[in-house]
């Protein structure tokens, strides 16, 4: 079984839902209507050691990548994030003082980041590291994945960074280079290694362009994966080529890598992906913030990279 | 370490919080004001198979549980349960269609049964089952753990049998009867097995009684621990003996045990733990869907049971 079987098989499943919910599982969060002007956002994402935790990130930076995976969520949907609930797994290996403290002081710190406090959590005893965060936001007006013919597709900033960053951790992993090779490259590309230790949500971008946009989703699963959310939709390599900073451009030289399939697999990112007809107006009320770049349309039908059909991307788990 | 030092340490290392958040941490649920008539209630709970999982149980009475735990603790807070995430860990074992459809069933019917619509989750692949649900929400008159000196201390229904339920298991798990003795033992005592399988979280009693008590929590880790939370208390064996049922007295007496300390070491009942003034009028605005039963007093100073101190209960995790 593969992780889009069993989600089919989970929804199918899942038959109650009443009034109140708006959206349930096919968005980045599941929105909950509690009045006119009001609505719930929330998510949930959970990190398991072996699956989603390289061992190259210390427990401070596993505590800020957690809420920010969440965070992220309720950024794409344009909402206020109000609080974060982290319920944990420890195996005997992180039952210690160091590893809880700095632990939660990346939680601690991260959550100021993002005035989303910790209000809340379970800890439990398991054979290894299993963290499971649910964040909550509020908005008047949710952002769904979705654009009308026409809209620009925009992504901020750049995008690229964590699949290389990965590259290096395996190729530490699987021993093609020593631990001082990969200190060495780390040290050649400190903003590739710094965007998987560090990666950050998007929560201010979120809410300038809220009025602004028609649709939005956070890049969790790599652009490849996320863009089909969309539906019908043009690309183009050239424009996704502006996005790609110059060390992953270097960095794909150097390991021969293609930087658009780089830039359509690269997950984790958590830059937002989003459609608009104001292109300009989103571009000024990010100033100082991000950059926006973009990428293709939506059109009428149909799924295209280049003018020829999109053959997609993005990390699927698989038992 | 011991969970209560890996929680203490937690609450000590997250500092950060803002003005909309009433409560954190030491409450059955975390408590966000929304505004002067709204506040936001939420609470996790994560299931990991070693730890929690009886291998008696079904995978739909995992997903009941699992709703079960965490809507219990918005039932306690006097709130009206709004909607339901579950985030999942499957290893290679459970990673199949029956397991799947079986959990989520159970979770669609006791979403069903407590108008909790499971609106969203993430699915992972890990060493062990892991599941991790949170539930939310909504009330204007949030209850929390306290009383006021003279209040009655009273509990819903009956305790115990969960108890018994678990040592059975632990009988045949640990081989001191067989498979043929424990089945027997399950149809001599049916409403103690079916209690483990399928506890209910009280939901329309927090409800009914919100504006007739003071404090309330719910019984998840034993009565003997909850009832700490209340801080001044002196309660009472022959009181607490009312709420005992007959199978659970004829079982303690077939098995030797106290059945005064096995209530007080029941955990996951999910029954009501609850403070009022008013204990005639909340027993009518019960009626037709609890029993309530006075076991103490709110007193100004000290813990006690029987007039001496009181020796306290409950579960705690160990690494």
């Amino acid at each position: 079984m593969d992780e889009v079987k069993v989600i089919e098989l989970i929804k199918k499943t899942l038959k109650f839902s009443n009034e109140n919910i708006v959206k349930g599982i096919d968005d980045d969060c599941a929105v909950i209507k509690i009045d006119e002007n009001f609505y719930l956002v929330a998510t949930t994402d959970m990190m398991v050691k072996k699956a989603h935790i390289p061992s190259i990130l210390t427990p401070y930076e596993i505590g800020g990548r957690i809420l920010t995976a969440n965070v992220s969520d309720i950024a794409s949907m344009g909402a206020k994030p109000l609080a974060f609930l982290v319920s944990i797994s420890l195996s005997k290996e992180e039952a210690n003082e160091k590893f809880i403290k700095e632990l939660y002081s990346g939680l601690d710190d991260f959550s100021k980041l993002y005035n989303c406090p910790v209000v809340g959590g379970d800890t439990n005893k398991g054979d290894e590291l299993v963290l499971s965060g649910t964040a909550f936001g509020i908005t008047d007006n949710p952002i769904y994945r979705k654009g009308e013919v026409g809209d620009d597709i925009c992504v901020t900033n750049d995008l690229g960074r964590v699949y290389c960053a990965l590259a290096l951790y395996y190729m530490l992993k699987e021993n093609k280079i020593s631990h001082s090779e990969f200190e060495k490259l780390c040290q050649k590309y400190p903003k590739i290694i710094e965007k998987l230790r560090k990666p950050i949500a998007r929560v201010k971008e979120g809410l300038l362009m809220n009025k602004l946009i028609n649709g939005c989703c956070d890049i969790s699963d790599g652009l490849g994966k996320e863009i089909t959310y969309f539906k019908n939709f043009e690309i183009y390599s050239d424009k996704i080529f502006k996005l790609i900073p110059d060390d992953v451009i270097e960095f794909c030289e150097e390991f021969n890598l293609n930087p658009i399939k780089v830039v359509l697999n690269s997950g984790e990112e958590f830059e937002l992906l989003f459609t608009t007809s104001k292109f300009n107006k989103v571009k000024d009320s990010l100033k100082g913030y991000s950059k926006i770049y973009k990428i293709g349309k939506i059109i009428e039908e149909g799924q295209f990279i280049d003018g020829e059909e999109f053959y997609g991307g993005g990390y699927i788990h698989k038992w």
